[in-house]
């Protein structure tokens, strides 16, 4: 984590903690800079992590604000650290349905980038937040990217085990929805009717160097799930 | 619009105009700034703004690079300039359903952060593209920021004359998204069966000043709408 990355959520934690409100000021950046012991330009570059974030804004010449918090038990869809990590506020369980390493079938070898030669670890989860089923997930990992997966990892939270022991960063992300009926397979898992409503999410996962190594389609439970994205 | 936004809207232009693929490079910064003749701060800047559109990585040490277009078709969740910009690439035509200025809704009123005897306009349109029928938007403009609109208005790109004419500098969005089924009213402006599913997305836009001005309820054609998000 850079040194603006680690300021930017200490201040985060301090606007959680003091629990401030839409339209709180924030201390201006030369107090800022002196509280957290750091350059005018770390303060600067944090501030500006924080606002694409959608925490704060900043208005030319009066200062910085603090974001009203979005509606409570909604999904964002920005965040890039895989389930766990994103709905940690939420009472998240999950049960691993399937794993297994197989040849990268088309469509994944196409949003992964490599050839039906490659091998991919295959997980099938499906997610429950209050013990309300809220999607089934069914993720591709290259192995050349992320050489090692175990039933004990996939049981857990597989991004914190890619970032903190393999060590790789975690660059950015594409994400595209789409609207469906359910089919029989998601039928099943989401215990929904037929022709029920679904989302579909998938979602393409780079490293910092800007490598796709993980393709996810999620299967949303429509009446389980709503999101939000600040911009 | 400030300096490093026109210098980043030209990089844009240079991008789709020479049709650089993924993970072409950029010139790095000195010579940017050579090239536009401004500072290598407004480059750096310009480039963080492209960036965090989705449009360039940047790889610390190694420079600047190309991110892949998205799929084609597709609407991007992150712009926050109105209906008839942000989908000025497709073939995109509006009817007026019905337009009038009324006291607040309640929910409309929470949301615009008002009461309910504040005045607001209140905009239905259908959008389609392609001739498809891509969604029912219902609108609303707080009177006391955008105090006047006519049927010539709202029958084009209303932002465009927020932003052009009244000079309103438009901040940031909140956009929530529901999946559910269509009621009778949805059903009969998609024109789909009733059931069918459909993507609801609630948006709020701000100010700069951070004043919520405009609150939107944007009913989506399933089968005619597909979503994207680069983060």
């Amino acid at each position: 984590m850079l040194k603006y990355q680690k300021i930017a959520s200490e201040i985060e934690m301090k606007i959680t903690k003091l629990n401030l409100s839409q339209g709180s000021k924030l201390p201006n950046t030369k107090t800022l800079s002196q509280e957290y012991n750091v350059g005018r330009n770390t303060i600067i570059k944090a501030l500006e992590l924080l606002e694409s974030r959608g925490l704060i804004y900043q208005v030319q010449g009066s200062g910085t604000f603090v974001r009203q918090k979005s509606r409570k038990g909604y999904i964002t869809l920005l965040a890039n650290h895989g389930y766990t990590e994103n709905l940690s506020y939420f009472d998240l369980k999950s049960k691993v349905i399937s794993f297994n390493m197989i040849n990268a079938p088309k469509n994944v070898a196409a949003n992964l980038r490599c050839t039906m030669k490659d091998k991919v670890y295959k997980v099938e989860r499906v997610h429950f937040v209050h013990d309300q089923i809220l999607c089934l997930e069914e993720t591709y990992y290259k192995v050349s990217t992320i050489p090692f997966l175990n039933n004990e990892i996939v049981g857990g939270a597989i991004y914190k085990y890619i970032e903190d022991i393999l060590n790789i960063e975690v660059g950015y992300s594409d994400k595209y929805l789409i609207v469906k009926k359910v089919d029989d397979h998601t039928s099943e898992y989401l215990q929904l009717p037929k022709d029920s409503p679904m989302l579909l999410i998938e979602e393409i996962y780079y490293t910092k160097n800007g490598d796709p190594f993980n393709f996810s389609k999620n299967y949303y439970h429509y009446e389980h799930s709503q999101f939000f994205l600040q911009s």
